[in-house]
Protein backbone atom coordinates (compact mmCIF):
# COMPACT_ATOMS: atom_id res chain seq x y z
CA UNK A 1 0.00 0.00 0.00
CA UNK A 2 1.01 3.60 -0.84
CA UNK A 3 1.11 6.23 1.50
CA UNK A 4 1.37 9.87 0.91
CA UNK A 5 4.40 11.41 2.93
CA UNK A 6 2.61 13.82 4.47
CA UNK A 7 -0.72 14.97 5.73
CA UNK A 8 -2.51 18.18 7.04
CA UNK A 9 -4.31 18.26 10.54
CA UNK A 10 -7.29 21.21 11.04
CA UNK A 11 -7.43 21.07 14.90
CA UNK A 12 -11.04 22.39 15.42
CA UNK A 13 -11.22 21.73 19.49
CA UNK A 14 -11.56 24.88 20.47
CA UNK A 15 -14.41 25.33 18.23
CA UNK A 16 -16.11 22.01 17.39
CA UNK A 17 -14.88 20.37 20.84
CA UNK A 18 -15.75 23.04 23.27
CA UNK A 19 -19.21 24.29 21.80
CA UNK A 20 -21.15 21.50 23.12
CA UNK A 21 -19.53 21.28 26.46
CA UNK A 22 -22.34 22.38 28.91
CA UNK A 23 -19.40 23.25 31.60
CA UNK A 24 -18.69 26.83 31.03
CA UNK A 25 -14.47 27.25 30.20
CA UNK A 26 -13.58 30.81 31.31
CA UNK A 27 -12.08 32.70 28.39
CA UNK A 28 -8.84 33.02 30.02
CA UNK A 29 -8.51 28.91 30.23
CA UNK A 30 -9.66 28.99 26.29
CA UNK A 31 -7.07 31.65 25.36
CA UNK A 32 -4.60 29.21 27.72
CA UNK A 33 -5.51 26.27 25.52
CA UNK A 34 -5.05 27.56 22.23
CA UNK A 35 -2.04 29.09 23.13
CA UNK A 36 -0.95 25.59 24.08
CA UNK A 37 -2.09 24.25 21.02
CA UNK A 38 -0.11 26.83 18.92
CA UNK A 39 2.99 25.39 20.29
CA UNK A 40 2.26 21.92 19.65
CA UNK A 41 3.44 22.18 15.89
CA UNK A 42 -0.36 22.11 14.65
CA UNK A 43 -0.85 24.67 11.50
CA UNK A 44 -4.39 25.29 11.49
CA UNK A 45 -6.39 26.07 14.71
CA UNK A 46 -10.06 26.84 14.61
CA UNK A 47 -10.14 28.88 17.29
CA UNK A 48 -14.19 29.59 18.25
CA UNK A 49 -17.63 30.47 16.14
CA UNK A 50 -18.81 33.95 15.72
CA UNK A 51 -22.08 32.46 16.06
CA UNK A 52 -25.22 34.13 17.75
CA UNK A 53 -24.55 33.50 21.78
CA UNK A 54 -28.10 32.43 21.67
CA UNK A 55 -27.33 29.45 19.46
CA UNK A 56 -24.15 28.86 21.24
CA UNK A 57 -23.75 30.08 24.76
CA UNK A 58 -20.31 28.22 25.53
CA UNK A 59 -18.81 30.47 22.66
CA UNK A 60 -20.13 33.37 23.25
CA UNK A 61 -16.56 35.11 24.17
CA UNK A 62 -15.93 34.51 20.31
CA UNK A 63 -14.34 37.98 19.84
CA UNK A 64 -12.20 38.35 23.44
CA UNK A 65 -10.52 34.83 22.39
CA UNK A 66 -9.62 35.23 19.08
CA UNK A 67 -8.10 38.50 20.66
CA UNK A 68 -6.61 37.62 23.62
CA UNK A 69 -4.12 34.52 21.61
CA UNK A 70 -1.19 34.79 21.09
CA UNK A 71 -0.60 33.98 17.41
CA UNK A 72 2.26 32.10 16.04
CA UNK A 73 4.07 32.56 12.84
CA UNK A 74 3.00 29.58 10.65
CA UNK A 75 -0.09 28.77 11.91
CA UNK A 76 -3.65 29.47 10.27
CA UNK A 77 -6.49 31.28 12.99
CA UNK A 78 -10.15 29.94 11.65
CA UNK A 79 -13.24 30.88 13.47
CA UNK A 80 -16.89 29.72 12.22
CA UNK A 81 -18.77 32.70 10.72
CA UNK A 82 -22.59 31.90 9.98
CA UNK A 83 -23.47 35.60 8.60
CA UNK A 84 -22.44 38.58 8.03
CA UNK A 85 -22.57 40.11 10.91
CA UNK A 86 -20.67 37.10 12.45
CA UNK A 87 -17.88 37.86 9.86
CA UNK A 88 -18.01 41.52 11.30
CA UNK A 89 -16.70 40.18 14.37
CA UNK A 90 -14.43 37.45 12.92
CA UNK A 91 -12.94 40.62 11.09
CA UNK A 92 -12.55 42.44 14.28
CA UNK A 93 -10.74 39.80 15.83
CA UNK A 94 -8.37 39.09 13.29
CA UNK A 95 -8.73 35.77 11.74
CA UNK A 96 -7.03 33.96 8.99
CA UNK A 97 -9.55 32.30 7.74
CA UNK A 98 -13.15 32.13 7.85
CA UNK A 99 -15.06 28.95 8.41
CA UNK A 100 -18.95 28.41 6.81
CA UNK A 101 -20.94 25.29 7.67
CA UNK A 102 -24.04 23.32 6.60
CA UNK A 103 -25.71 19.80 6.43
CA UNK A 104 -26.12 17.50 3.31
CA UNK A 105 -29.17 16.47 5.09
CA UNK A 106 -31.99 18.67 4.44
CA UNK A 107 -33.52 17.79 7.68
CA UNK A 108 -30.47 18.05 9.63
CA UNK A 109 -29.94 21.37 8.03
CA UNK A 110 -33.30 23.03 8.99
CA UNK A 111 -33.03 21.32 12.89
CA UNK A 112 -29.04 22.54 13.10
CA UNK A 113 -29.48 25.89 11.37
CA UNK A 114 -33.35 26.55 10.65
CA UNK A 115 -32.98 27.16 7.20
CA UNK A 116 -33.13 24.88 4.11
CA UNK A 117 -30.32 23.95 2.26
CA UNK A 118 -30.80 26.40 -0.41
CA UNK A 119 -31.35 29.23 1.66
CA UNK A 120 -28.30 28.16 3.53
CA UNK A 121 -26.57 28.45 0.33
CA UNK A 122 -27.61 32.17 -0.43
CA UNK A 123 -26.60 32.68 2.93
CA UNK A 124 -23.03 30.98 2.57
CA UNK A 125 -22.25 32.54 -0.66
CA UNK A 126 -22.64 36.16 0.31
CA UNK A 127 -20.44 35.26 3.32
CA UNK A 128 -17.94 33.43 1.13
CA UNK A 129 -18.28 36.72 -1.33
CA UNK A 130 -17.83 39.27 1.75
CA UNK A 131 -14.64 36.92 3.53
CA UNK A 132 -12.74 36.85 0.33
CA UNK A 133 -13.35 40.63 0.47
CA UNK A 134 -11.87 40.98 3.18
CA UNK A 135 -8.80 38.52 2.07
CA UNK A 136 -9.85 35.43 4.02
CA UNK A 137 -9.94 32.44 2.55
CA UNK A 138 -13.31 30.32 3.27
CA UNK A 139 -13.29 26.65 4.43
CA UNK A 140 -16.48 24.63 4.40
CA UNK A 141 -18.32 22.25 6.19
CA UNK A 142 -20.46 19.94 4.96
CA UNK A 143 -22.19 17.69 7.58
CA UNK A 144 -23.84 14.44 7.55
CA UNK A 145 -22.21 13.49 4.58
CA UNK A 146 -21.89 9.73 5.59
CA UNK A 147 -25.28 9.72 7.23
CA UNK A 148 -27.92 11.37 9.23
CA UNK A 149 -29.79 11.08 12.24
CA UNK A 150 -32.84 11.72 10.79
CA UNK A 151 -32.72 11.10 7.10
CA UNK A 152 -30.12 7.89 7.74
CA UNK A 153 -28.32 7.51 3.94
CA UNK A 154 -27.52 11.13 2.29
CA UNK A 155 -27.63 10.64 -1.51
CA UNK A 156 -24.82 11.03 -2.98
CA UNK A 157 -26.01 13.40 -5.85
CA UNK A 158 -26.99 15.78 -2.62
CA UNK A 159 -23.32 15.80 -1.24
CA UNK A 160 -22.40 16.68 -5.24
CA UNK A 161 -24.21 19.32 -5.76
CA UNK A 162 -23.98 21.16 -2.46
CA UNK A 163 -20.24 20.75 -3.14
CA UNK A 164 -20.54 22.33 -6.64
CA UNK A 165 -22.32 24.90 -4.94
CA UNK A 166 -19.86 25.58 -2.46
CA UNK A 167 -16.97 25.37 -4.69
CA UNK A 168 -18.34 27.73 -7.11
CA UNK A 169 -18.45 30.47 -4.28
CA UNK A 170 -15.00 30.46 -3.96
CA UNK A 171 -14.19 28.22 -0.97
CA UNK A 172 -10.79 26.73 -1.16
CA UNK A 173 -11.62 23.24 0.90
CA UNK A 174 -14.64 21.42 1.74
CA UNK A 175 -14.54 19.15 5.12
CA UNK A 176 -16.62 16.42 4.72
CA UNK A 177 -18.18 15.48 8.09
CA UNK A 178 -19.43 12.45 9.71
CA UNK A 179 -21.89 14.04 11.77
CA UNK A 180 -23.09 10.61 13.53
CA UNK A 181 -19.54 8.98 13.57
CA UNK A 182 -21.69 6.10 12.10
CA UNK A 183 -19.14 5.62 8.66
CA UNK A 184 -17.18 2.63 7.34
CA UNK A 185 -14.39 2.25 5.66
CA UNK A 186 -16.41 0.57 2.56
CA UNK A 187 -18.93 3.50 2.43
CA UNK A 188 -16.04 6.19 2.54
CA UNK A 189 -14.32 4.88 -0.42
CA UNK A 190 -17.95 4.63 -2.37
CA UNK A 191 -18.16 8.46 -1.39
CA UNK A 192 -14.70 9.54 -2.31
CA UNK A 193 -14.71 7.47 -5.61
CA UNK A 194 -17.98 9.98 -6.48
CA UNK A 195 -16.31 12.66 -4.85
CA UNK A 196 -12.95 12.67 -6.11
CA UNK A 197 -14.16 12.08 -9.62
CA UNK A 198 -14.99 15.91 -9.47
CA UNK A 199 -13.25 17.73 -6.66
CA UNK A 200 -9.54 17.22 -6.71
CA UNK A 201 -7.75 15.19 -3.05
CA UNK A 202 -6.00 18.53 -2.48
CA UNK A 203 -9.18 20.21 -1.56
CA UNK A 204 -11.14 17.69 0.49
CA UNK A 205 -10.75 16.97 4.18
CA UNK A 206 -12.16 14.24 6.01
CA UNK A 207 -13.97 14.80 9.55
CA UNK A 208 -15.05 11.78 11.32
CA UNK A 209 -15.85 11.27 14.59
CA UNK A 210 -15.21 8.27 16.58
CA UNK A 211 -18.45 7.34 18.09
CA UNK A 212 -18.42 4.12 17.15
CA UNK A 213 -14.72 3.46 16.94
CA UNK A 214 -14.07 3.81 13.37
CA UNK A 215 -12.44 6.93 12.65
CA UNK A 216 -8.96 5.73 12.20
CA UNK A 217 -9.94 3.13 10.02
CA UNK A 218 -11.67 5.26 7.78
CA UNK A 219 -8.99 7.82 7.60
CA UNK A 220 -6.63 5.02 6.80
CA UNK A 221 -9.07 4.36 3.38
CA UNK A 222 -9.17 8.32 3.10
CA UNK A 223 -5.67 8.10 3.27
CA UNK A 224 -5.19 5.23 0.66
CA UNK A 225 -7.79 7.34 -1.49
CA UNK A 226 -5.31 10.42 -1.98
CA UNK A 227 -6.92 12.59 0.91
CA UNK A 228 -4.64 14.51 3.13
CA UNK A 229 -6.57 16.76 4.96
CA UNK A 230 -7.85 15.33 8.44
CA UNK A 231 -9.90 17.35 11.17
CA UNK A 232 -9.32 16.40 14.95
CA UNK A 233 -10.08 17.66 18.11
CA UNK A 234 -7.36 17.12 20.67
CA UNK A 235 -8.92 15.10 23.42
CA UNK A 236 -11.29 13.99 21.40
CA UNK A 237 -13.14 16.50 22.52
CA UNK A 238 -16.65 17.14 21.14
CA UNK A 239 -19.81 16.11 19.28
CA UNK A 240 -23.13 17.36 17.81
CA UNK A 241 -25.86 18.25 20.38
CA UNK A 242 -28.25 17.81 17.39
CA UNK A 243 -27.38 14.94 16.15
CA UNK A 244 -28.74 12.10 18.75
CA UNK A 245 -26.21 9.28 20.10
CA UNK A 246 -23.28 11.27 18.54
CA UNK A 247 -20.29 12.36 20.47
CA UNK A 248 -16.63 12.13 20.20
CA UNK A 249 -14.53 14.21 17.02
CA UNK A 250 -11.30 11.60 16.08
CA UNK A 251 -8.78 12.51 18.93
CA UNK A 252 -5.91 14.60 17.10
CA UNK A 253 -3.43 12.60 19.44
CA UNK A 254 -5.13 9.34 17.93
CA UNK A 255 -4.74 10.36 14.13
CA UNK A 256 -0.65 12.07 14.90
CA UNK A 257 -0.17 8.40 16.50
CA UNK A 258 -0.95 6.44 13.74
CA UNK A 259 0.25 8.86 11.14
CA UNK A 260 3.61 8.94 12.92
CA UNK A 261 4.07 5.26 13.55
CA UNK A 262 3.10 4.57 10.03
CA UNK A 263 6.32 7.00 8.72
CA UNK A 264 3.27 9.86 8.00
CA UNK A 265 4.85 13.41 8.52
CA UNK A 266 1.94 15.44 10.78
CA UNK A 267 4.79 18.04 12.27
CA UNK A 268 2.50 18.05 15.18
CA UNK A 269 4.79 17.07 18.34
CA UNK A 270 2.97 14.45 20.60
CA UNK A 271 4.87 15.50 23.40
CA UNK A 272 3.58 18.41 23.47
CA UNK A 273 -0.30 17.84 22.26
CA UNK A 274 -0.65 15.34 25.01
CA UNK A 275 0.02 17.89 28.25
CA UNK A 276 -2.42 20.01 26.42
CA UNK A 277 -5.13 16.69 26.00
CA UNK A 278 -4.56 16.22 29.81
CA UNK A 279 -4.94 19.98 30.38
CA UNK A 280 -8.12 20.65 29.08
CA UNK A 281 -9.88 17.60 30.14
CA UNK A 282 -8.89 18.47 33.88
CA UNK A 283 -10.18 21.66 32.79
CA UNK A 284 -13.51 20.44 31.41
CA UNK A 285 -13.93 17.71 34.34
CA UNK A 286 -14.54 14.48 32.68
CA UNK A 287 -13.29 11.41 31.16
CA UNK A 288 -12.21 12.41 27.46
CA UNK A 289 -12.66 9.62 24.20
CA UNK A 290 -9.09 9.99 23.45
CA UNK A 291 -6.89 6.48 23.79
CA UNK A 292 -3.82 7.96 23.78
CA UNK A 293 -4.50 10.40 26.23
CA UNK A 294 -5.18 7.55 28.63
CA UNK A 295 -2.15 6.02 28.03
CA UNK A 296 -0.18 9.59 28.49
CA UNK A 297 -1.78 9.88 31.98
CA UNK A 298 -0.93 6.09 32.99
CA UNK A 299 2.38 6.46 31.88
CA UNK A 300 2.79 10.06 33.80
CA UNK B 1 -10.81 -2.20 -2.73
CA UNK B 2 -11.88 -6.26 -2.17
CA UNK B 3 -12.65 -7.43 0.55
CA UNK B 4 -13.78 -11.01 1.47
CA UNK B 5 -17.20 -11.58 1.97
CA UNK B 6 -17.16 -13.11 5.67
CA UNK B 7 -15.39 -13.17 8.71
CA UNK B 8 -14.44 -15.10 11.79
CA UNK B 9 -14.51 -13.92 15.23
CA UNK B 10 -13.15 -15.41 18.09
CA UNK B 11 -14.43 -14.13 21.41
CA UNK B 12 -11.50 -14.23 24.12
CA UNK B 13 -13.19 -12.24 26.78
CA UNK B 14 -14.12 -14.59 29.06
CA UNK B 15 -10.29 -16.00 29.22
CA UNK B 16 -8.31 -12.73 27.90
CA UNK B 17 -10.90 -10.12 29.54
CA UNK B 18 -11.77 -11.06 33.32
CA UNK B 19 -7.93 -13.00 33.41
CA UNK B 20 -6.68 -9.12 34.92
CA UNK B 21 -9.92 -7.82 36.98
CA UNK B 22 -9.37 -7.31 40.23
CA UNK B 23 -12.76 -7.72 40.84
CA UNK B 24 -13.69 -11.33 41.69
CA UNK B 25 -17.26 -11.95 38.94
CA UNK B 26 -18.45 -15.08 40.58
CA UNK B 27 -18.10 -18.20 39.09
CA UNK B 28 -22.51 -18.92 38.36
CA UNK B 29 -21.69 -14.96 36.67
CA UNK B 30 -19.25 -16.27 34.48
CA UNK B 31 -21.32 -18.79 33.54
CA UNK B 32 -24.43 -16.71 32.93
CA UNK B 33 -21.79 -14.38 30.99
CA UNK B 34 -20.43 -17.16 28.60
CA UNK B 35 -24.29 -18.54 27.87
CA UNK B 36 -25.47 -14.71 27.05
CA UNK B 37 -22.06 -14.88 24.30
CA UNK B 38 -23.04 -18.49 23.03
CA UNK B 39 -26.46 -17.05 22.14
CA UNK B 40 -25.44 -14.16 20.23
CA UNK B 41 -24.36 -16.10 16.85
CA UNK B 42 -20.12 -16.36 18.37
CA UNK B 43 -19.04 -19.71 16.82
CA UNK B 44 -15.77 -19.49 18.93
CA UNK B 45 -15.81 -18.68 22.51
CA UNK B 46 -12.15 -19.25 24.74
CA UNK B 47 -13.93 -19.92 28.42
CA UNK B 48 -11.12 -19.66 30.86
CA UNK B 49 -7.69 -20.90 31.15
CA UNK B 50 -6.47 -23.78 32.96
CA UNK B 51 -3.39 -22.01 34.36
CA UNK B 52 -2.92 -22.46 37.90
CA UNK B 53 -4.80 -20.15 40.31
CA UNK B 54 -1.75 -19.07 41.78
CA UNK B 55 -0.70 -17.09 38.33
CA UNK B 56 -4.44 -15.95 37.20
CA UNK B 57 -7.22 -15.82 40.07
CA UNK B 58 -9.82 -14.52 38.86
CA UNK B 59 -9.90 -17.82 36.67
CA UNK B 60 -9.33 -20.24 39.60
CA UNK B 61 -12.89 -21.97 38.81
CA UNK B 62 -11.97 -23.15 35.25
CA UNK B 63 -13.51 -26.34 35.66
CA UNK B 64 -16.35 -24.82 37.56
CA UNK B 65 -16.97 -22.77 34.40
CA UNK B 66 -16.41 -24.93 31.38
CA UNK B 67 -18.62 -27.89 33.28
CA UNK B 68 -21.21 -25.13 34.21
CA UNK B 69 -21.84 -23.62 30.57
CA UNK B 70 -24.88 -24.60 28.53
CA UNK B 71 -22.99 -25.80 25.28
CA UNK B 72 -24.21 -24.24 22.23
CA UNK B 73 -24.26 -26.53 19.26
CA UNK B 74 -22.21 -25.14 16.58
CA UNK B 75 -19.65 -23.14 18.86
CA UNK B 76 -16.18 -24.25 19.84
CA UNK B 77 -15.78 -23.98 23.59
CA UNK B 78 -11.67 -23.05 23.61
CA UNK B 79 -9.20 -22.90 26.64
CA UNK B 80 -5.93 -21.90 27.19
CA UNK B 81 -3.66 -24.66 28.59
CA UNK B 82 -0.43 -23.84 29.75
CA UNK B 83 0.53 -27.34 30.15
CA UNK B 84 0.11 -31.25 30.98
CA UNK B 85 -1.83 -30.73 34.35
CA UNK B 86 -3.79 -27.90 32.56
CA UNK B 87 -4.65 -29.54 29.54
CA UNK B 88 -5.98 -32.66 32.10
CA UNK B 89 -8.10 -30.81 33.60
CA UNK B 90 -9.21 -28.44 30.68
CA UNK B 91 -10.30 -32.48 29.27
CA UNK B 92 -12.73 -32.89 32.49
CA UNK B 93 -14.24 -29.58 31.33
CA UNK B 94 -15.23 -31.03 28.34
CA UNK B 95 -13.58 -28.16 26.04
CA UNK B 96 -13.42 -28.53 22.37
CA UNK B 97 -10.00 -26.64 21.77
CA UNK B 98 -6.77 -25.72 23.74
CA UNK B 99 -5.31 -22.65 23.16
CA UNK B 100 -1.09 -22.62 23.79
CA UNK B 101 0.82 -19.20 24.20
CA UNK B 102 3.73 -17.83 24.22
CA UNK B 103 5.93 -14.58 23.44
CA UNK B 104 7.21 -13.85 20.33
CA UNK B 105 10.39 -11.56 22.80
CA UNK B 106 12.18 -13.48 24.69
CA UNK B 107 12.25 -10.84 27.93
CA UNK B 108 8.64 -10.70 27.88
CA UNK B 109 7.95 -14.29 27.61
CA UNK B 110 10.64 -14.49 30.44
CA UNK B 111 8.52 -11.85 32.72
CA UNK B 112 5.23 -13.26 31.72
CA UNK B 113 5.96 -17.32 31.52
CA UNK B 114 8.79 -17.66 33.61
CA UNK B 115 10.60 -19.44 30.75
CA UNK B 116 12.82 -18.88 27.81
CA UNK B 117 11.09 -19.09 24.50
CA UNK B 118 13.24 -22.63 23.82
CA UNK B 119 12.38 -24.48 27.29
CA UNK B 120 8.16 -23.16 26.24
CA UNK B 121 8.28 -24.18 22.97
CA UNK B 122 9.55 -27.60 24.37
CA UNK B 123 6.68 -27.68 26.65
CA UNK B 124 3.86 -26.59 24.01
CA UNK B 125 4.98 -29.51 21.88
CA UNK B 126 4.62 -31.56 24.31
CA UNK B 127 0.51 -30.38 24.95
CA UNK B 128 0.31 -30.28 21.35
CA UNK B 129 0.99 -33.83 21.21
CA UNK B 130 -1.03 -34.59 24.12
CA UNK B 131 -4.51 -32.14 23.49
CA UNK B 132 -3.95 -33.82 19.79
CA UNK B 133 -4.19 -37.43 21.26
CA UNK B 134 -7.25 -36.89 22.56
CA UNK B 135 -8.67 -35.38 19.62
CA UNK B 136 -8.74 -31.25 20.51
CA UNK B 137 -7.36 -29.10 17.73
CA UNK B 138 -4.81 -26.55 19.46
CA UNK B 139 -4.62 -22.63 18.67
CA UNK B 140 -1.10 -21.17 19.50
CA UNK B 141 -0.66 -17.22 20.73
CA UNK B 142 2.04 -15.62 20.08
CA UNK B 143 1.81 -12.68 21.68
CA UNK B 144 4.20 -9.47 21.38
CA UNK B 145 4.97 -9.72 17.47
CA UNK B 146 3.98 -5.81 16.95
CA UNK B 147 6.37 -4.85 20.25
CA UNK B 148 7.45 -5.45 23.34
CA UNK B 149 7.38 -3.19 26.68
CA UNK B 150 10.95 -4.22 27.18
CA UNK B 151 12.70 -5.21 24.25
CA UNK B 152 10.62 -2.79 22.01
CA UNK B 153 10.81 -3.95 18.26
CA UNK B 154 10.62 -7.85 17.87
CA UNK B 155 12.10 -9.18 14.30
CA UNK B 156 10.28 -10.65 12.24
CA UNK B 157 13.00 -13.70 11.92
CA UNK B 158 12.06 -14.77 15.20
CA UNK B 159 8.29 -14.63 15.05
CA UNK B 160 8.50 -16.54 11.83
CA UNK B 161 11.11 -19.42 13.71
CA UNK B 162 8.77 -19.43 16.34
CA UNK B 163 5.52 -20.06 13.88
CA UNK B 164 7.57 -22.56 12.08
CA UNK B 165 7.95 -24.64 15.28
CA UNK B 166 4.42 -24.04 16.46
CA UNK B 167 2.72 -25.71 13.01
CA UNK B 168 5.26 -27.75 12.99
CA UNK B 169 4.09 -29.50 16.67
CA UNK B 170 0.64 -29.34 14.74
CA UNK B 171 -1.06 -26.39 15.74
CA UNK B 172 -4.20 -25.43 13.61
CA UNK B 173 -4.32 -21.68 14.15
CA UNK B 174 -1.61 -18.99 15.13
CA UNK B 175 -3.03 -16.09 16.83
CA UNK B 176 -0.29 -12.98 16.18
CA UNK B 177 -0.89 -10.08 19.13
CA UNK B 178 -0.39 -6.53 19.52
CA UNK B 179 0.21 -6.97 23.50
CA UNK B 180 0.92 -3.44 23.82
CA UNK B 181 -1.51 -1.82 21.66
CA UNK B 182 1.08 -0.32 19.42
CA UNK B 183 0.94 -1.80 15.93
CA UNK B 184 -0.04 0.96 12.93
CA UNK B 185 -1.80 -0.33 9.55
CA UNK B 186 2.25 -0.10 7.95
CA UNK B 187 3.73 -2.37 10.34
CA UNK B 188 0.93 -4.65 9.92
CA UNK B 189 1.09 -4.92 6.09
CA UNK B 190 5.19 -5.72 6.25
CA UNK B 191 4.79 -7.83 9.25
CA UNK B 192 1.80 -10.03 7.44
CA UNK B 193 3.57 -9.48 4.15
CA UNK B 194 6.45 -11.61 5.17
CA UNK B 195 4.25 -14.47 7.11
CA UNK B 196 2.00 -14.62 4.39
CA UNK B 197 5.00 -16.15 2.23
CA UNK B 198 5.18 -18.77 4.32
CA UNK B 199 1.88 -19.55 6.31
CA UNK B 200 -1.15 -19.41 4.52
CA UNK B 201 -3.75 -16.42 5.22
CA UNK B 202 -6.19 -19.29 6.99
CA UNK B 203 -4.06 -20.43 9.60
CA UNK B 204 -3.21 -17.08 10.83
CA UNK B 205 -5.15 -15.09 13.66
CA UNK B 206 -5.08 -11.30 14.30
CA UNK B 207 -5.15 -10.18 18.35
CA UNK B 208 -5.47 -6.68 18.36
CA UNK B 209 -5.22 -4.26 21.29
CA UNK B 210 -6.99 -0.61 21.39
CA UNK B 211 -4.94 1.03 23.12
CA UNK B 212 -4.01 3.47 21.01
CA UNK B 213 -7.05 3.72 19.29
CA UNK B 214 -5.52 2.07 16.24
CA UNK B 215 -6.99 -1.73 16.38
CA UNK B 216 -9.92 -1.04 13.63
CA UNK B 217 -7.08 0.55 11.40
CA UNK B 218 -4.91 -2.10 12.02
CA UNK B 219 -8.09 -5.21 11.08
CA UNK B 220 -8.73 -3.08 8.04
CA UNK B 221 -5.28 -3.35 7.00
CA UNK B 222 -5.24 -7.10 7.77
CA UNK B 223 -8.37 -7.90 5.77
CA UNK B 224 -7.02 -5.93 2.73
CA UNK B 225 -4.05 -8.27 2.96
CA UNK B 226 -6.39 -11.39 3.14
CA UNK B 227 -6.84 -12.39 6.74
CA UNK B 228 -10.07 -13.28 7.66
CA UNK B 229 -9.69 -14.54 11.50
CA UNK B 230 -9.82 -12.18 14.56
CA UNK B 231 -10.36 -11.72 17.94
CA UNK B 232 -12.15 -9.69 19.99
CA UNK B 233 -13.35 -8.97 23.73
CA UNK B 234 -17.32 -8.22 24.35
CA UNK B 235 -17.06 -4.70 25.70
CA UNK B 236 -13.22 -4.36 25.16
CA UNK B 237 -12.31 -5.89 28.58
CA UNK B 238 -9.10 -7.32 29.34
CA UNK B 239 -4.86 -5.92 28.66
CA UNK B 240 -1.95 -7.77 30.23
CA UNK B 241 -0.69 -7.18 33.45
CA UNK B 242 2.95 -8.08 32.54
CA UNK B 243 2.71 -5.40 29.71
CA UNK B 244 3.39 -1.69 31.49
CA UNK B 245 0.54 0.46 29.42
CA UNK B 246 -1.20 -2.08 27.43
CA UNK B 247 -5.17 -2.01 28.20
CA UNK B 248 -7.72 -3.07 26.17
CA UNK B 249 -8.58 -6.05 23.59
CA UNK B 250 -10.02 -4.43 20.63
CA UNK B 251 -13.90 -5.01 21.47
CA UNK B 252 -15.97 -7.89 19.44
CA UNK B 253 -18.97 -5.21 19.02
CA UNK B 254 -16.41 -2.16 17.15
CA UNK B 255 -15.40 -5.24 15.09
CA UNK B 256 -18.83 -6.76 14.64
CA UNK B 257 -20.18 -3.24 14.05
CA UNK B 258 -17.52 -2.07 11.47
CA UNK B 259 -17.56 -5.55 9.37
CA UNK B 260 -21.33 -5.21 9.34
CA UNK B 261 -21.59 -1.94 7.79
CA UNK B 262 -18.81 -3.09 5.25
CA UNK B 263 -21.05 -5.93 4.17
CA UNK B 264 -18.45 -9.03 5.80
CA UNK B 265 -20.65 -11.40 7.35
CA UNK B 266 -19.38 -12.15 10.99
CA UNK B 267 -22.59 -13.79 12.11
CA UNK B 268 -23.06 -12.40 15.07
CA UNK B 269 -26.10 -10.25 16.24
CA UNK B 270 -24.86 -6.79 17.80
CA UNK B 271 -29.16 -6.69 18.94
CA UNK B 272 -27.50 -9.71 21.13
CA UNK B 273 -23.81 -8.79 21.90
CA UNK B 274 -24.46 -5.51 23.10
CA UNK B 275 -26.91 -6.23 26.15
CA UNK B 276 -23.83 -9.07 26.84
CA UNK B 277 -21.50 -6.46 27.19
CA UNK B 278 -23.41 -3.96 29.02
CA UNK B 279 -24.38 -7.20 31.50
CA UNK B 280 -20.32 -7.66 31.68
CA UNK B 281 -19.41 -4.03 32.51
CA UNK B 282 -22.21 -3.64 35.02
CA UNK B 283 -20.86 -6.66 36.65
CA UNK B 284 -16.88 -5.61 36.28
CA UNK B 285 -18.60 -2.29 37.78
CA UNK B 286 -16.05 -0.34 35.59
CA UNK B 287 -16.64 1.55 32.61
CA UNK B 288 -15.15 -0.53 29.64
CA UNK B 289 -13.85 0.89 26.55
CA UNK B 290 -16.00 -0.25 23.63
CA UNK B 291 -17.53 2.66 21.44
CA UNK B 292 -20.62 0.70 20.36
CA UNK B 293 -21.25 -0.10 23.91
CA UNK B 294 -21.10 3.35 25.08
CA UNK B 295 -23.29 4.30 21.87
CA UNK B 296 -26.32 1.05 22.99
CA UNK B 297 -26.45 2.58 26.09
CA UNK B 298 -27.06 6.06 25.53
CA UNK B 299 -30.02 4.90 23.24
CA UNK B 300 -31.85 2.78 25.84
Amino acid sequence: MSYPKKVMLREVGPRDGLQNEPVWLATEDKIAWINQLSQTGLSYIELTSFVHPKWIPALRDALDVAKGISRVKGVTYAALVPNQKGLENALEGGIDEASVFMSASETHNVKNINKSTADTLQVLKQVTDDAKKANLSVRAYLSTVFGCPYEKRVPIEQVIRLADSLFEFGISELSLGDTIGAANPVQVEIVLEALLKRFPASQLALHFHDTRGTALANILTALQMGITIFDGSTGGLGGCPYAPGSSGNAATEDIVYMFEQMGIETNVKLAKLLPAAKWIEEKIGKHLPSRNLQVYKSSL
